[in-house]
C-alpha cells in the first residue's frame, strides 16, 4: 500500500494580500503554496533545516498556477498539497478551495530538484534521503 | 507588417527579495513579471487606469515560470515581455536574462482574460479596445 | 471597570520572510502587526468591512518598531496588541515575544486616524462608532 | 567642511504595493526606505557585500515612519536619505516627496547597530570601517 503523501492546511488572505480590484493579487498565491509545501515536508521531517543537514537544497525550477476563482479578504481557504513525483524531481500538486463552499479557487504544481550544497550541482536523480523520509521506493 | 508587441525592462533584485539560500525567492519573480507587463501595456496606453476606464479588468488566470538560473542580490536583469495572443485571451511571454552575461534566468508566460467590470462576467473574446490599442486585427 | 482592549495572537515566520542574514527581514514585522491589529479590531466587530460600512477608513499615520531580538524561521511568536488611545486617534501598542522562552522580540506601536470615506477628510476626534464598538467612553 | 552624506532616489509604487483603499499599503514604505538606504550606502562603497567583508552586520533596531499623504499607483516619488548619526549607531533620516508637486508623503528614520559576524555581539561604538567609508571623524 502506498503511503499518503498529502496534507491539507487552511490559509486566510490578509489585508496586505488584497489588490486594488479587491481580490488577492495573483502573485501572493505563491506564498500560500509555500506554506502548504512547508507543512507537507515538515510532516515527513524534511523541512528547511533537515534539507540543509542532508546536504541538499531544493530550489523550485518550474511552477504553474491556474486561477479559477479569485480569493478574497478574510476568506478561509483549504489547500491540499500532494507529492506526485519523487524519483528524478520532487513534484507537488496543489488544490485550493474555499472552505465554506468547497468551490475551487486555484490549481497549481511546483517542481523542485535537489542541488548538492557541497558542489552546487543539480542532481538528476533525487537523493535517497528524500525516499527514506517519504517512506517510498524509487518509482 | 505586424507591429512590435514587445518591450524590455531592467530589474535589480532588492535585499528583501533574497532568501536564506542567498538567491531571489522564487515567488518574487512574479513581481518582476508584473513590472514588465505593466510597462508593456503602458506602452500601448492600456495601463491599469485605462483598463478600468475601458470597462474591463484583466485578471491573470494562468501563469507558468521556469527557473533556469537563480537570480542574485544586485544583479542586473533584463526582462523581455511580448504579447503573443490577443484574440480570446491576452498571453504574454517573458524571457529574463542576466544583463552582464546574457545568460537565461527565467522563462515565463501569463494568460489574462477580460472581465466586464459592469457585470463581473468573463469575456470569451477579447474586447475590441485591446486590439485598437495594440494596433492589431483579430488573429 | 475598564474593558480589556487587548488580544494575543501567534505568528510563525515563513521561509519567504527570512533574509540572507537568516533572520526575519525587519520590514516583515509590519505584516505581523497588521495580523494582530486585524484580530484585535475583529474582536470588537470593527474589521475592514465594518469600518467601510461605518463610513470611515483608518489609515496608519505613525508607526514605530523597536527590534530587540531577531525572529527566526519557524519560531513561534506571541504578539500582544492593546488599544491604548481612542479619543482623537487610535493607538495600538504591540509586544512580540518568543513563545518558547518568553523573551522579547519586538515592541511597537501604530497610530491611526479616522478619515471620512465620503469627504476624504481626516477626523480630529475619533467617530463615536469606534467608542461604541470598544465599549468605552471618550477619554 | 563636512561631507555630503545624503542621496536622492526615485521610486514608483507598483500595482502589488496598492491596497484595497487604492493607496500604497503602509508596510510597503519600508521597502522604499531600504532602496534609498541601499543606494546611499553603496555610494560609500559599503553595500551588503562590503559590510559582510568588513566583518559586520547592520540590523535595523529602531524604525519610525510618519505618513503625511498616501502614495498612489504609478506616482513618482523622490526619497532623500541622509546619514545623521554614525558614532555609536547608524541613523538615517528619510524624506519622501511626490516628484510632481513636491508635497511631503512620508518622513522616517532608521537606526542600525553594528553586530560582529564573528561573535554575534552588538557593538556599542560603530566600527572604524564605517567612518573610513563615510570620510568622517568620530562625532
Amino acid at each position: 500500500m502506498s503511503p499518503d503523501l498529502s496534507i491539507e492546511i487552511e490559509v486566510v488572505p490578509a489585508f496586505y494580500d488584497i489588490d486594488p480590484m479587491q481580490i488577492v493579487w495573483h502573485g501572493h498565491y505563491v506564498k500560500y503554496l509555500e506554506l502548504a509545501r512547508s507543512a507537507l515536508l515538515a510532516r515527513f521531517d524534511y523541512g528547511y533545516e533537515r534539507m540543509k543537514e542532508s546536504g541538499y537544497g531544493w530550489p523550485v525550477v518550474d511552477m504553474r498556477l491556474k486561477y479559477v476563482r479569485p480569493a478574497q479578504l478574510g476568506q478561509r481557504l483549504l489547500i491540499r498539497a500532494e507529492i506526485t513525483e519523487w524519483e528524478n524531481r520532487l513534484r507537488i500538486d496543489y488544490l485550493m478551495r474555499e472552505l465554506a463552499t468547497g468551490q475551487r479557487v486555484n490549481k497549481a504544481h511546483t517542481i523542485q530538484v535537489a542541488v548538492s550544497l557541497a558542489t552546487g550541482e543539480m542532481c538528476y536523480v533525487c537523493p535517497e534521503v528524500l525516499w527514506e523520509r517519504l517512506g517510498v521506493a524509487a518509482q
